[in-house]
C-alpha cells in the first residue's frame, strides 16, 4: 500500500492589533489590517497529519480523536479544492510527479491544549492544515502564498504561517490575492518578550467572533471611525515599536487596541461583551502594576481569556501579583518562572486595593509562554497521527 | 428676627443620550449635546431650605445633615456668586426690595434616597440648590436661565430644572451663556413612559465622572468621532421619537447611546468600566425580551445600576423577569405595580438561558418611577428643614 503524508505544527497567536470585521465574508477579506505575536509551539499548538491514498474511498476528517463532515465544512472545502488545484498544476507541468491530486486524504488534528479553555484554536487548526496540505503536495509557496488559502480558513490563521511578528495587510483586491501575511520581524529579533495566558473561568459563552463581527460592522456606528482613521496609523506605530523593541510603546498600543476592539463590541447593537469582572480586575492590576512606568500589556480577544505581554525579567513579578489575586490556578512553568524561588512578593507601591481578591479557581489556569517560530515539519513515521490503515492512533 | 426663606425640591434625571466630555472644564461646558428624562419627585428628589438672615455670620452649608466648607467648593461658591449678582441688580433698580444680596445664608439639603446606592444625586442637589436661591432672591428667570447658572454647579443638573424630556443644548459660545437647558416635551405629553430603576450591588467604586470624562476626552480616539459624527443625528431622532411617542425608536435609541457611552469610557486609556457581571446580565435579558419587537430600554450612567424605560403596560412583564433573575432585592412598589397581582410568570418564549440566576441581592434595590415634572415649591413653614435658629432639624 503506497501512501504519501506529511506531519506538521503550527502556533497560535495573539492579536495585538485586533482583526474585528470582514468586507468579504466567503473569500475572508477584512476591514482593516491586523497584527500578531506568535507564541511557542512548545505550550501551544495543532498538530496535524494528512495521508493520501489510494486505498482511501473518501476524504475522511479527524479533529481532537472525533470525526467531523468535511462536506458541511465549506471553508474547510475551499482550502482542500485550492491546494489541490495548485496540485494538479504540478502534475500537469511535470509528468513524474505522483498523481495526489486525484487521490482521496484522511485528515487527522489534534490540539495540545484544551478547546473548552477558549484558547483560540482555528488560527493555529487551519494554519496547520494548510501547511501540512503544502508539504503533502509539495507546493511552490512561500509562507505569504499559503497565508492567503489559510486565510480563506480563518482569518487570523494567516498570520501563524510565520513564526515572531506578523502583519495581516488587508489589500484592496476584490479577489483578495493581496490580502495576505508578512512577517514584520522574527522571534529571534525580540526573544526578551514573554507572554502568561491566563484562562478565565466564564459562566456565559459568548457570541462566535464570526457572527459577532458582522453584528459589529452592520451596527456600530464607531467602527468606521476605527477602521479608517485609527488602525492605519497604528499598525505604522506598532510596527516601528516592535523595530525598535520599544516595549512601553508596544505595550500601550497593545492595551488601547484591545481596548478598542472590546469597546466597537460594546458600541454594536445588541451590544457584545467578552470580557467579564475577571478580565476586567486583570486590566485594573496590570494598570496599577504600570502606574510609574509600563511594565506589562494586556490584550483580550473574543473571550474573558487575558494574554499578558512583558519582557522577561518582568514575569516573575507579574506571576507574584497575579497569584495574590487570584489563588487556584494550574500553572505551567514550562520556561522556569518559579526555579528556585520561593517568594512571591508584591512590588513595593503597589495597591492592592485596586481589585478585590477572587476565589479559588476564578482564573483557571496560567501558562508562561514567549514568541516563537512559525510551523514545523515533523517526520510522520515518529511523530504521525496516523495508523498503518489510516485511522487515528488515538479516538477520544 | 427677620428672616427671609424658601423651601424646594428637585428632581434626578436620567440621560437618554449621554452627556461625557468638557470642552471647558471650569464653566461645565460640554463636548456634545445631550437629552433625559425627569423622574418622578414622589419617588426620588432633593430637597433643599436657603435661609437669608441678618443674625447669621457666615454662610453655612448641611448635607444629608452633615455640616460641609463652602469655601472648598468652588463650584458651590459660584452659583451663589451668581445668584448673590443678580439679585443686587434687582436691590439697585428697586429701593423697596429688602437687601438680600448682602445676608449670610444657611442652607440645608436633603436627598430622600441614599448616597450610597449610586444614583446620581449632584443632579438634582445642584439644580434644587439654584431653584431654591432663585426663589429665596426672587430672581425673573426662567428655567433655561436658571439652567445655565446651575450647569456650573454639576452639568447635568441643568436638566433637572425641568419637568419631561429636557435636552441640554452644548452651545457654540466661549462664555457658556448658550450652553443651556430647554424642554422638548413635558411629562404631560408620554404619561405612559415608566423606569425601573435597579441598584446593582458593586464591590469596586467606579472613577469619578468628572476625572473620568476628561480622561476620555484625553485619551479616547472614538470620542471625536461620537461627538462630531454620532450625536447631533441622534439628538435630532430623539427628539423626533419623543414628539411621536415612539417607545420602539427611543428605546433602541437610548440603549445604542447608553452602549456608545460605556464604549467610549473603554476606549480611554487606561480603560474606565461602569458596568459590571450584573449589568451586562441585565442587558442580555433585556434584549432577550425585545427579540421579538422593542419593549424595553436600559440605560446605564457612570456606575452599574440600570434603569429600565418602558411603558405602563409591560411594567409587570419586565418586573416578574428582573425577580427571576435577582432574588431577594428590595421592591418600592409606589405606583401599585403588583397590586392585584400574585401571578409573576415570564413571557412565553423567553429563553431565560440568556443569564445565570444571580444569588440574593445581586439586584439589591428597585424602585418604580415616571417621568415627571421640574422642581417644587414647598411651604417653608410646614416642611423647611431649618429650625428657629436657622439650623437644621435634623442631623445626621
Amino acid at each position: 500500500m503506497t501512501f504519501f503524508e506529511a506531519t506538521c505544527t503550527a502556533p497560535v497567536n495573539i492579536a495585538v492589533v485586533k482583526y474585528w470585521g470582514k468586507r468579504d465574508t466567503s473569500l475572508i477579506l477584512p476591514t482593516n489590517s491586523s497584527l500578531s505575536v506568535t507564541l511557542s509551539q512548545d505550550q501551544l499548538h495543532s498538530k496535524t497529519t494528512i495521508r493520501a491514498s489510494a486505498d482511501f474511498t473518501s476524504d475522511r476528517l479527524w479533529l481532537n480523536g472525533i470525526e467531523e463532515s468535511i462536506e458541511k465544512n465549506k471553508r474547510l472545502v475551499a482550502c482542500l479544492r485550492e491546494t489541490r488545484a495548485l496540485r494538479a498544476q504540478i502534475e500537469a507541468k511535470d509528468e513524474s510527479a505522483p498523481k495526489l491530486s486525484g487521490l482521496k486524504i484522511h485528515i487527522c488534528s489534534e490540539n495540545n491544549f484544551p478547546t473548552a479553555a477558549g484558547l483560540a484554536s482555528s488560527a493555529s487548526g487551519y494554519a496547520c492544515l494548510v501547511y501540512t496540505l503544502s508539504k503533502l503536495f509539495e507546493l511552490p509557496l512561500n509562507a505569504s502564498d499559503l497565508s492567503i488559502v489559510a486565510r480563506q480558513g480563518s482569518g487570523s490563521a494567516c498570520r501563524s504561517l510565520f513564526g515572531g511578528f506578523v502583519a495581516w495587510e488587508m489589500g484592496e483586491k476584490e479577489d483578495g490575492s493581496d490580502s495576505r501575511a508578512v512577517q514584520v520581524a522574527p522571534e529571534t529579533h525580540w526573544p526578551d518578550l514573554q507572554a502568561l495566558i491566563c484562562v478565565v473561568s466564564d459562566e456565559k459563552k459568548g457570541t462566535s467572533s464570526t457572527e459577532g463581527m458582522q453584528l459589529t460592522v452592520k451596527t456600530s456606528a464607531l467602527l468606521q471611525h476605527r477602521i479608517k482613521n485609527v488602525v492605519p496609523k497604528r499598525m505604522e506605530e506598532m510596527i516601528a515599536a516592535i523595530h525598535n523593541k520599544d516595549f512601553p510603546r508596544f505595550a500601550e498600543l497593545t492595551m488601547q487596541d484591545s481596548n478598542q476592539f472590546h469597546a466597537v463590541c460594546l458600541d454594536t447593537y445588541p451590544p457584545i461583551f467578552y470580557m467579564n469582572d475577571i478580565s476586567r480586575a486583570i486590566i485594573r492590576i496590570i494598570s496599577e502594576y504600570n502606574k510609574d512606568g509600563i511594565k506589562a500589556a494586556y490584550t483580550f480577544d473574543a473571550g474573558p481569556n487575558a494574554v499578558i505581554y512583558a519582557p522577561q525579567q518582568n514575569m516573575r513579578e507579574i506571576y507574584a501579583i497575579l497569584s495574590h489575586y487570584f489563588p487556584g490556578h494550574a500553572f505551567e512553568d514550562s520556561l522556569g518562572l518559579k526555579k528556585n524561588d520561593t517568594v512571591h512578593a508584591l512590588p513595593q507601591n503597589f495597591d492592592t486595593r485596586v481589585s478585590p481578591v477572587f476565589s479559588q479557581g476564578a482564573v483557571k489556569q496560567i501558562l508562561h509562554t514567549k514568541a516563537d517560530d512559525g510551523p514545523r515539519v515533523l517526520d510522520s513515521a515518529q511523530y504521525g497521527l496516523l495508523n498503518a490503515e489510516g485511522l487515528p492512533k488515538r479516538l477520544a
